[in-house]
């Protein structure tokens, strides 16, 4: 009885397993720019994107109802069905409130105040639906597949137009009391500083934003000049544009100081835009780190890029529905 | 049948409630002014307590043989047998690995240096022991019977001669990589400024350090001046000593609104010697977080005053005791 009993376990965990095998996330990146969209696998590889510029939806609505008709042609696409979803999981740019499933606000994205998108799509959908911030989905996909991998704790960047973060502690995404938690961006640097648009000043926002960053390079080398072309300049040695990637490094390494002296954390992952940039910029802010922050937690700590890119925010996505659903 | 599993599973949950009522802790202060322990019972109840000026000790093997009768004479004093104790938990000022049981070394005691301590007192007293840094378990003991109970995350401040905190996330002490998280004296407040013991600069306990405060009082008020003389000017309106609890309140502000936009906490406690400081320093911190913290988290964010002053280390070194043992 006992090894007929053993075997029938067995067989239903090969089962679950199959199961689990053949079911699939769809993940939702929504950004300023693009609306990323997924099919994605139990093992969290991509099978099939879709990319669309946000800017090209008039409004809300607009934008809704083109996600629910991608989630439906995605499914089409690879004869799925509803059974095979295992739930959509959606990134956005600003504050969520994570548990009722509320978008507040996006700096952004105008249109979008107190909208219950999860609610909007489950009915639409009729798929279970998650939602978080996109700097908190980013930081579960590289902690959970990509360059955090194996931390214990780790600091998740994005680098932008915004700067901000994701934690995670002790292998469990850190939401705060109110899912805002990560606001590296609007850590102050300085007591006086550059006024933000947080309605705070000397923000490190106020400093490293890529807008502030395009202006202190027109102050310095005179013209307008895109990131991309900075980084080139500083590559062929161009001192002036050197400078601005040392200054941006300096003003990060010092945010990064506190964020080690606070948190202790095993990494720290640098992602966004900015994690193009020259490599001075990441040779300058572990200078500052080593100055700065206290020689045990900053011997303890370990500075990546990210590593799943612009996919990170639906990977992320289709992780949390299976956090969600455990 | 059932009823009867029922009722003998009822008797053994008493049976258990008693043993736990019947136990005692252990908790031990390391302070680098004072050495307190108290016997402490199942319920976090100070039963009795003892006081030592940690000065007293020549050196630190005079400190632990002290630390061994202490333990042995609160035992004998409550005609209390080994059995009787659940373990002794110990809180020193410095940076501890909890789980190796290992001071690494003490700031402001002299002679500490890698000093096995849990293997050191297991062998001598025959009861386990748990060792951690005082301000985590300030935290552990306001988070779980002071001003924070009740919030799901908590940062604990003590101020004195050191500005440290203790973190608690989700309702879990946050420890980081190597068990030294929480330095938020060391968080920098600008991108230049005072010189730090920590051989940083501008740090929060450069600014606000008691040392600092005695030493900006003597600036201003022209006289060497305690701190409890300077709350006492205040309160009779001195202007000048107000404007240096408002300096005070204006830096440690700074500081705990970039915690606030970092962390999104349920609450902020402050502790330690300063918490007895003027109210003109609350008033300025909270004044400061409005302006430089952002709207919701800082909307959200409670500040309390510790409730279970110098009790409070010794109360935490027991519910470690406990924690350790689930």
């Amino acid at each position: 009885l006992k090894a007929k009993n053993s075997l029938a376990i067995k067989a239903a965990f090969v089962y679950n397993k199959q199961i689990m095998k053949s079911g699939f996330f769809i993940g939702i990146d929504l950004g300023g720019t693009n609306l990323k969209l997924a099919l994605i696998d139990a093992k969290f590889r991509i099978k099939q994107r879709r990319l669309f510029n946000t800017r090209g939806f008039p409004d809300k609505s607009s934008l809704i109802r083109n996600i629910v008709l991608e989630v439906r042609q995605l499914m089409k696409d690879n004869r799925l069905t509803r059974k095979d979803i295992l739930g959509v999981g959606m990134g956005l740019p600003g504050p969520v409130d994570y548990e009722r499933g509320i978008v507040h606000f996006l700096p952004n994205i105008p249109g979008w105040e107190e909208v219950s998108l999860k609610s909007i799509l489950e009915k639409r959908l009729g798929l279970p639906v998650v939602l978080d911030n996109d700097a908190k989905l980013m930081s579960l996909a590289e902690y959970t597949l990509g360059a955090a991998r194996g931390a214990r704790s780790a600091v998740c960047l994005t680098l932008g137009t915004g700067v901000g973060a994701g934690l995670v502690f002790d292998g469990r995404l850190y939401r705060g009391a109110g899912n805002v938690s990560g606001e590296i961006g609007h850590l102050p640097l300085n007591e006086d500083g550059p006024r933000c648009n947080c309605g705070g000043w000397a923000c490190l926002e106020a400093y490293i934003g890529n807008r502030s960053i395009e202006s202190r390079a027109r102050t310095i080398l005179g013209k307008n000049i895109s990131l991309e072309e900075l980084s080139r300049l500083a590559s062929r040695g161009n001192r002036l544009a050197l400078q601005v990637w040392s200054e941006v490094g300096s003003r990060l390494g010092l945010a990064l100081a506190a964020v080690v002296n606070l948190l202790n954390p095993d990494c720290i992952v640098i992602g966004g835009g900015i994690a193009k940039a020259h490599r001075r910029l990441f040779e300058r802010l572990k200078e500052v780190i080593a100055q700065r922050a206290m020689s045990v937690p900053a011997g303890q700590v370990k500075i990546f890029k990210a590593k799943l890119a612009s996919d990170a925010g639906m990977i992320g996505a289709a992780i949390l529905v299976k956090e969600a659903q455990r």
